[in-house]
């Protein structure tokens, strides 16, 4: 018998992904999912790959079945996840948060560039927050505390911000990039990042044979990663492409003034003395680029990095899963963590050959 | 009764491409189509589309079809070109060429990022560049010796170079870039500017549902990118993604430090001016970004531009189809202009709504 | 000057298709636009592929601006044209529906298939059905009608329709088939064919990387494709495939028992004197089958035909772009035979190549 | 520690599926793959997916580690199962052959649509074939035999007939079907179908956006329908889609004509009936088609049926991933079965939701 969890938000694509992960998983037992939209639908009507796999129905938000799980996952918009998590963790229930409500650490900074009040800060303050390879230790004081018999809130990391914080945190370790210059990072997203509802912008023939950039210079992840990499000037510009999965930032940092050129394959080397014994993180060899066919559908990040000596730049790049690594792959590997269990336990780290 | 024209290495995409609007052109008559890999082949049956439409059948290259033109279109890989132009303009034969052998001015530069000699270095120095937007004055020249009698050779910017500089060039104009600083070029292409040939790389199964970079650092159109712009600190960094036609570049520019913060709204309005009368570039209203969709299949670039105040950095963006405006079209566009006939004559200009 | 033509339901896929050939038909003036959704929003915001290019605005579907012209196009929704057709002839204005309203000659078999009454029988009466090749003679006749001063109304013929009847006419004309056994119509179409309407099913992520059949048995388009082909056992399979525009139709028919069996070849012949003539139609060679790429755009059909002499069956194929041929091409196609314009000006003949 | 088992032709894309669920299978022990191209090439950098996953490297196809195997998985085109599967069988190694050199029981019809001798005719007549839900009883007998310690070869069914097959093999079971009409079958697969060879078929930009029938009457999965399905005059056009997997079968059976009407829920019934118990299949409720999306990656196979009383035919429909269920899973699961194992022992059964 594993811990009871549920998942608030299960209809979206984050929360559907979680369903499928949970599913499969020997250590939790999924045993409510709710939906707005989709309340009194059987989830295999909703998912038809789920026939016969999952014979749970889709409850309303405010159904009390939550309150009896020990752990239950926010894949609910930003706000709404505000609303509801004091409650829960009030109730003594863990909080696995995967919308964007606890992730900054400055109720300042969410309200700037969330446009909303942030309404429990004294939640915010306990968050841990959720990337493992690159925030284990809180995770881990939060795992203590859990054990201890008190109710976790784990604010899980966005999509760009995981792959472009651990594409760039190795580089920026090593003390070699100047942080007063720009660090630019362009990532590309498959349309599942736009999310389930349906809109003009998410039409098939629209995002089809398509490419565009949206929100540049002002998207919602930007302050996400200044934060997770202790950097105040990441100038970031998400593209849209046509697939479902898959998730590639380039992050291009400037290197110092003064400091000897390092080689592509000496900064390798670093990256993969910082991500030793991190299952989830694949460093490839020099020369290679990562791909996210690669790592669709499973936890892992595949990440590679370029020394540009004539531009004196360093190139790195990271590819996701944006709803397994990016959402529900690191909520479960984080709620791994604070239960105690295998960081990787029911997680996927094999994608399909093609 | 049109000018005379022939395309060599027809059956690559790029000149397949120039074969669909020659055969629209009211002003170019196309007599002769050459290719090695499909020499005695009909283009009807290389190209369905074209039955019915097209009676042509491909040439070998060395044929004497082509010494009756006025001018041949080069559509053969780099060091191709290097071998036939210079006979084609000894026999009074104008060479519009598509490849990259008489791109860069300096024969040292090409030597070093082609890796093999320039044995043209005479023809170099006569060679206009073709992105007529930005170099019109160039090939107006050329225009007049080809009406004085002479043979004359354009060579066509490559693809990304042509997204880059058009959508670079206005806010370099406006001396309020840091040049000294890194120019982050991170563009995204269709698999058709991966070429012709059937390889891992562009099997469907590989390239669907995928996204990665390439050429990191490393790629060919870098100095290309920088000699236009003339600028010395580009570093370019290219990605593959899922569909057919169609090429976004973005490119990341930092602010002067002394200078007046620009609005965005101000340097778009810069750049309406800057390409008031050119009739294939369309400057986007704030707020808005280039779709590479909208350009499908026409000569058009369709540029945006963003100020991000916090970074101080610009983030200006260019879409085309790199088979078209970044290849075929502008061409097509450069030889209406050699040729004297109005600039865009024969040039699609509206794409597939959806 | 030419004519002045409408467009009612403009912002639709077949409407906005419409909109972009009529800006490029040297015989029609389009002078009004109209879309319920996107009334007061410029044409060139909805597609800003035709930014610079179109500057009408979408009106109201009442405007008075349709009542000035001399032909409106219909590219509103079935029982939306039963509502404005019948007023537009009144005030002596043409009408060329692309909607299914008047395109069953018996109302009682729209009724059926429909489920909502015929509420313009008369007008039904003198409907002209709009699939040139085949029904030339009638639209010719309704060409004269125009001519001698009376409002006239085409009903074009549906996308699966289109690409069926065209595939299956000329072996149905051989009198060859057995009419008795049924007609297998298995048809497969791209995304544009579910409509604009942002719904779960033309989302992206669930029309992407996935086949599925619809309306099998029940699809509308089955009694319109018996009326053409004056038969009475079609069944009809309609399937959805991860493409913008493109639809194939493979059309099984039994061979009559006691005929010699026929070749392909002469099959094929026979299909090329069918359709000798016909600007838009091109019959394949034995041994090639239609592809949809090499008629996107245009409004072309390719046609194969296979007889399999151990099952005695033949094999049709059709292909088509679903919202040229089998829509807005079809409609000004139809359009220009009722106002004595050359049958195919305006219309795209030539696909992109790749 | 499993059973010690290789993969011959690893690299293809059937071969390369098996080794991604041999890598996650309990009772095998992947111990060798083979590869003509890519001998000597390490599986991870192959397939970047399996970093870390995976150590084995390409050896040659005769290398002696096949001989210390208890089975071999053949995924090598056909004529080259015939050339190694009798020394395999002879050296005392079952032998799970995806090729189709010992599927068709008649050897003359092997020899007549595959245009080669069958030079194995005694092991021809010992092969039991493969496809579980409809053939365990010969699966159980090879089983038997090989518990008592002989080497068995077991020839699994081909992608098109195993979708066709358990689609239409419900409905011959309830002798409705008019077995003397054309049962006609056209079908459309992803491009995985097609090969890992890089051909012109296969480039991504001639696959994408398009839609084509091939081998309409003459492919060679026809004959291995016919004899499944116990009949003689099926008609079998297969098409090709822009997806990587999936592929649907849409099978049309015309019913007897003196028997009364069946609906379409009492056969979805019969349907429910006659694979009750089998893990792998799901039958749809009423009104709902498959999905090939729902059975990606998964040895699901997801089927539709309806009865269409105006033209007395039955339209039955099967979804498949064509490298799981119609390849690779399908192999698996007949080597868990002729191992004793359970039947579905390391095999997927839920596709990603989306």
């Amino acid at each position: 018998m594993g811990y009871k969890v549920a998942v608030a938000g299960a209809s979206g694509f984050a929360g559907i992904e979680l369903v499928r992960l949970l599913l499969g998983h020997p250590g939790f037992d999924l045993v409510a999912v709710t939906s707005d939209s989709l309340e009194g639908v059987a989830v295999s009507d909703a998912c038809p790959g789920f026939r016969g796999v999952c014979d749970l129905t889709f409850l309303p938000h405010d159904t009390p079945e939550l309150h009896q799980c020990d752990v239950v996952f926010l894949a609910v918009p930003h706000t709404a996840a505000l609303k509801v998590a004091p409650d829960l963790i009030a109730r003594g229930v863990s909080v696995i948060d995967l919308s964007a409500d606890f992730r900054l650490k400055n109720s300042a900074v969410y309200e700037r560039w969330y446009g909303t009040p942030h309404t429990a800060p004294n939640l915010l303050a306990k968050a841990a927050f959720g990337l493992p390879e690159l925030t284990r230790a809180e995770l881990d004081k939060a795992a203590s505390r859990r054990a201890g018999g008190e109710a976790v809130i784990v604010a899980c990391a966005g999509c760009y911000p995981t792959a472009t914080a651990l594409a760039a945190a190795p580089a920026l370790a090593l003390d070699i990039v100047d942080t007063h210059a720009p660090i630019v990072v362009d990532a590309i997203s498959g349309v599942t990042g736009a999310g389930r509802k349906a809109t003009e912008r998410t039409h098939f023939c629209n995002a089809n044979e398509n490419l565009e950039a949206y929100g540049v210079g002002s998207h919602r992840h930007t302050p996400e990663i200044e934060q997770i990499l202790g950097v105040s000037r990441v100038i970031f510009s998400p593209h849209l492409a046509p697939l479902n999965r898959g998730l590639l930032s380039t992050v291009t940092m400037t290197l110092c003034e003064k400091i000897p050129l390092p080689t592509s394959s000496g900064l390798i080397a670093s990256y993969e003395d910082f991500y030793k014994d991190k299952t989830c993180v694949t460093v490839l060899p020099v020369g290679k680029q990562p791909r996210t066919a690669s790592v669709v559908g499973t936890n892992r990040v595949h990440l590679g990095a370029v020394v540009e000596p004539r531009t004196r730049t360093i190139v790195a790049t990271g590819a996701i899963d944006n709803l397994c690594k990016g959402a529900a792959g690191q909520a479960l590997q984080c709620a791994n963590i604070i239960f105690s269990l295998p960081e990787t336990m029911g997680l996927p780290l094999v994608a399909l050959p093609i």
